[in-house]
């Protein structure tokens, strides 16, 4: 039976030393609770690329994280069996190719019971990786709800003549039976409209949207309230798209909108998940080319590692 | 008679496709309710230069606006025929030659009833742009009001033997009549002072100075009571210095000043000013040499639309 | 009968001022001898994205550029008439669907005998622009032959399962007729490989590949002659992949090689062109993302400026 | 007897002009009420290395600021003789001998009871600049207490075998009597641990620790009464390491932590310190290669002057 | 009588301890054989401005070099007093009244005797540094030589409608009688033109113009054979604009040309001066907001040492 | 028996993909011909920090190296067995700790004859390798001779008091019997000098000295000739300091010295070393906070394959 896997210790080596995993993890993809993996790929998105390098900044940043939750005092790591399980393969070219690799990928890896952390990647890669979980069968069975932190709802029907966008992905879900839209919030909402209809669908299909407008009305408090009211008990995803974050915070993404949640808003959103039934969920959108000093990389590892700690007590009970 | 101006559409060519004007507009100089226009000029500047280059980096951020407005669902491309006018001329080397070109090339664009909205530059620009709507006559005749968005008042002497730089302006245009001391409120004040005397002018002619510390004490909500209160009902300008916010959020600017407002905080107090009679506005002091991942120039384009829209608001009733 | 176009005064207006288009040209798509156009794609890069921005950025840098040539005095905006034509169509998610958009917006443009060049995007989408010419049929028939300077060979079979990537174009355009290989010339190879027979293909077809320690072997007037020999007297395009310079004088493209061209090195291989029938070309691969100060950009603006006058020069006779 | 040091003015020459002195002021090191120095060493950082240009960094940054405080009206340099004392010597390859010479120099310094104020420099600095304040014998006795703004509460015992790294200083401090625990409030603590105890030691010691959710719950208010309560009337010390910043408004730094204070929030808590009687401070672990726009040297800079205007406020009276 | 000044020892206090003066150097004005100061002015850059903040940068990194020139074994500081004056005054907004400060200041530095060794600022400032020189009355009487290095003429008659710009300084300079045409020459041109003529005037005043194609045919042994020609044995002066380097050497310049000198290429040239009757210089251009990494900024403060070794080898004999 | 390792195919998955390690090789200790391993450590460093981040940045930045080498076809990793073995131990505030770790670590890891390639770090690390070989006992016996290519000697005594620097390190290899100073040549040293001796205990022990204009007079087959006929036909060592390179082409390290060698000049040297019987080396010095888009890091990880290439080689006779 293979060893219980453990980060590398910074009180032994720098935390700047060796090859860089996901918090210094070994590399491995079986006998795992919880699989921490990349998908590489950002050819979904509409407007700054970049997010394809995303996986590989998430590792470099996710080595300054220290390996106990600082405001909760959880262990993930000595909770759950976590490794880095690499990068999902992916057909640069193709997104329907794309689409079927990942999806196979994680129905492997999570053939036996393993939770996905998906590191982006654009968010397109999302809806791959919740099919893959479907396929994968040891998951609590969709549709799931879905707490999901973005600026933007992406549940559009298409862009410039293509259904498979990284403002699609939720739509999809959605209509796949993936996720049930009335445990389906969406916080952080914001930045212009083509059109007067552009969130029509999403309201009739009954997700809960919480712009910031909203998320300023209802306050932290608010809208932990409220996000754990829709998603009920149930299994739920957390999808974090790093542009819900203000720019400020978040440089480092294709598609920035102004007047976005500050760090600390994000993490006392987090913070009120625990006992929700989190199955599993991703950080997307880092596009390193943007980035500077590596502070959205450091808020994307450190969101990861936020998360990690939800699906870890999730799964600890 | 000319067609009504479009935004190229974002959904029908992606919006990083075709040379940059203000949000994908066509140029145009005449028939318009709105023009937008650039003043590519720095030569008032006491500290770090490069504003001249702040028009430019204004119309390439300004293509990632979407073409309707978030949180009212205002739509001014459809309520006003707005198109970018271009540049104003400019004497690199020669400051007063440049005050008379501005205002002459405002006087005509102006002059059938158009409304100016300026992308600086810097921010002795606004008072050549002041100068020249009087000047084409078509607008409510001044003294105007004011809503100041600044760390700075503006309102010096002079600075190094000169009284005509970016840190006097409206001293100018008050004395000038083109702004009734009453009727403006300066709001973002803060930084240390040459001497006691420093605010002692405005403070004197009247003008309302809310600094950092009065913001935070009123709050958005305060702060929007007041400058209503002060700018009344008659006609009035917006002129907003991108280092109002805190360097954080506009790293692109010639003199930040730390401690400044958030992102939302300036949002919602422009969104406190609808229903204010303004008849134009300005965006200055991008400097994009210090900008890093565009954020500056993404804040200064976001808030060039907030303008568009309380004018365009304004001008529709 | 329209205006011959003119690029804005440099002497009347700062190069900064205005929105940028290609030379400070008007926007202008029929009635052209030459017609400059970006095509804002990257969806065939494989390795760093970031070409998609490449004609923005073009366009910017390329105001800087003076109108007549230095070391010929030539000045091709008074030899021919030249315009800014906007963006070819593009579909970010399909590349099939974007040659397809970018054939057929160059055999529009190109239709009255107007010779294309283009700024990328990645190199993929010379293709489409050859196909384009060809379908336009006012050129002289292909296939042509190609100075082609890069520091990769383009004529690979497939990559990662795709038969259309920024690595293939010129298999394909040899295999559609376009060109002629035994009239193809490949200057400034370098790199490693994946196997021994990467180049095998460009070899049998004949082309002629001269490699970095041939480049080194020849010397310019040796790159030159080597070069006039191989094109002959027939009709040529030139192809300028940003990445045959050296990294520190590229560093914003995706694919960087070590030990490239210099600057002067490559002016000299362009100077030794004129006399050759150039009937268009394209400088593609410039990656903002990854440039720093510019000098990229500038770089691509001037082998832009250098091309145009290769053809002006051609045409002129 | 030596002229009174007087920054050079802002209305005389720009602030750009002439070398970069701490706030433009002469180079001095005798005769002053308060010594400016810098401590250019990094070596105890456990991280990302850079501090040892810190002090350029913050000398050159110091030039933006005005001499007179914004929120409060005073005037430093008229109640107080302050002066650039130069750098404080250091060994880089040798942290022992670093910790002797700087408490040598900084026991020579104030001798004559002249109040510290060190500009970093990581913060193992801030031990020798106690001990030689001690050494100097001209300050009230130690132990002193100490308002200490951090990520971080730098009381490790040990790191990778090291006992004097950046993340020690303190415990040191304390065990030499340099500190009483009683007196020292930690504000800003967040960020993950290597094992359940890593603040067992400081909390056993009696310091008061306010992590950020402790912050977030008092608010700033809250912060000042209990940091006023804790450090009493008697002398302390206030020491400020830039992480205390979320990376947003503070990425120079090495050791970055997610979701810190703002800037306005760290200007209020100082704002209340008023009246307390302090006899020094510290600014550091500025690591300039990680800064960008400047923004974390501005902060710096901002903060240096800050806690001279705390200083020159108690020395006053 | 006041001390030898002498630098900082590199091997007493790490090189980045200190403030920042020129080389370490002490600040005097009086009893110097060469002065270092700075003139902190970009007001006649006709298009991206910074280089007001181009002496602070050479400063900084002027403390990288050591104090021995490398190639000759030549110790300047050895041979010559040497000090760092600080700045020339200047008038940020009025480019007249900073031509006559500046001169003035030049007048009284260098009335004992002293020789100017200038750091820019733009290259405008040339001439009040030679009009000062003149009115100082101890060097030997214009019109003096001049080695100038640049890729651009700066013998313009007047740009955008001003007669003193950065284009223009060398006509003033002859026609004032301050240098010889015939003992003039320009080494580096290049760029593109306006018109056919720009050179006109240069060529017909008997200036030599060497431009980059020249530079290549005649090799920098070439290059140095024809400078010394033209110089002969009188009195020179030595201008070096950064621009004369290629961007990739120089990226924080102003007005970058593609294809320039490299910096083993200057080194050579710079070594072929020795035993000319240098009697000052300036190094001009440096524009930090567009440099990276400070390159440009190092090669600054490199060639600043260099025609320090020039003037204090003429002046040693 | 192990796998034989494989790098991580790029046409299989896209090269950004996965884990970044050394090519793309497993991580692997044993059973090994070459072990590709890092040394995290900059402690030893007299100017600008950032070495310890060297490693890491190799690593990502190899992973675009392609695995067949490009002038010469060789294809080290069928010819030889190679890994990443990881980092070597290090103490980042103890020199002395560090250098006996370092040791260690080699010793282990070539006793069965596996050849080391380190990847820096400061250059002072170079002395625990050559010392670990030497207890290893597997390689050849020294003295051994080595190529040099540094911009320094890096002979000095001692620096600021330490006898350990990365400015000593070959003193003490020559002093310690590791090092035949016969057969040593050191290739690009330049840049100035504290005192006239700096290089007289190099030139005494008979080190031979090629600097900067020695390698412009001999050109790249007079430095090879040389270089060949020092080294001789015994073992030797290739130690690399990227900042051999002129800062232009490696700006990202700590002690850049300007006019160095370009890429192709120094590729033409290390063609040159082919057949010599190379046991090892180091590419050193790789800073990356001042590295900008990766081109200095590019450059380290080409050179580090190149220096691959040469050992395979030479193992494979």
């Amino acid at each position: 039976m293979a060893e219980w896997p453990r980060p590398a210790s910074g009180s032994e080596s720098p935390r700047y030393a060796g090859p860089a995993t996901f918090f210094r993890l070994p590399l491995r993809r079986t006998g795992l609770d919880i699989a921490l993996f990349g998908v590489p790929f950002d050819g979904a998105t509409t407007l700054r690329p970049g997010a394809r390098l995303g996986p590989r900044a998430l590792r470099e940043a996710s080595t300054l994280i220290r390996p106990r939750h600082g405001r909760s005092g959880l262990a993930p790591f000595e909770l759950c069996q976590v490794a880095d399980a690499g990068d999902a393969p992916v057909r640069p070219f193709d997104v329907a190719a794309t689409l079927a690799e990942v999806e196979g990928f994680v129905a492997g890896l999570c053939a036996g019971g393993t939770a996905p952390l998906m590191a982006g990647g654009d968010h397109l890669m999302s809806l791959p990786v919740l099919r893959g979980l479907r396929r994968a069968g040891a998951a609590p069975s969709p549709p799931w709800g879905m707490v999901h932190l973005d600026a933007h709802s992406d549940t559009a029907g298409s862009f410039l003549g293509a259904r498979f966008t990284h403002g699609t992905p939720f739509r999809h879900a959605v209509e796949e039976g993936l996720l049930a839209p009335a445990r389906v919030v969406q916080i952080g909402l914001r930045g212009g409209s083509y059109g007067p209809d552009d969130l029509a669908w999403a309201r009739e299909a009954g997700i809960t949207l919480l712009d910031m407008p909203a998320v300023e009305r209802m306050g932290v408090a608010g809208v932990v309230a409220e996000a754990r009211r829709v998603i009920g008990t149930g299994p739920c995803w957390v999808s974090l798209d790093l542009d819900v974050l203000d720019p400020a915070f978040a440089p480092g993404t294709g598609t920035p909108e102004w007047g976005g949640l500050t760090p600390r808003e994000l993490l006392g959103i987090l913070d009120g998940l625990y006992g929700a039934q989190v199955v599993g969920g991703d950080v997307v959108e880092l596009s390193p080319p943007q980035d500077h000093a590596g502070i959205t990389a450091l808020a994307g590892a450190t969101l990861l590692f936020e998360l990690l700690c939800l699906i870890a007590a999730a799964r600890a009970g």
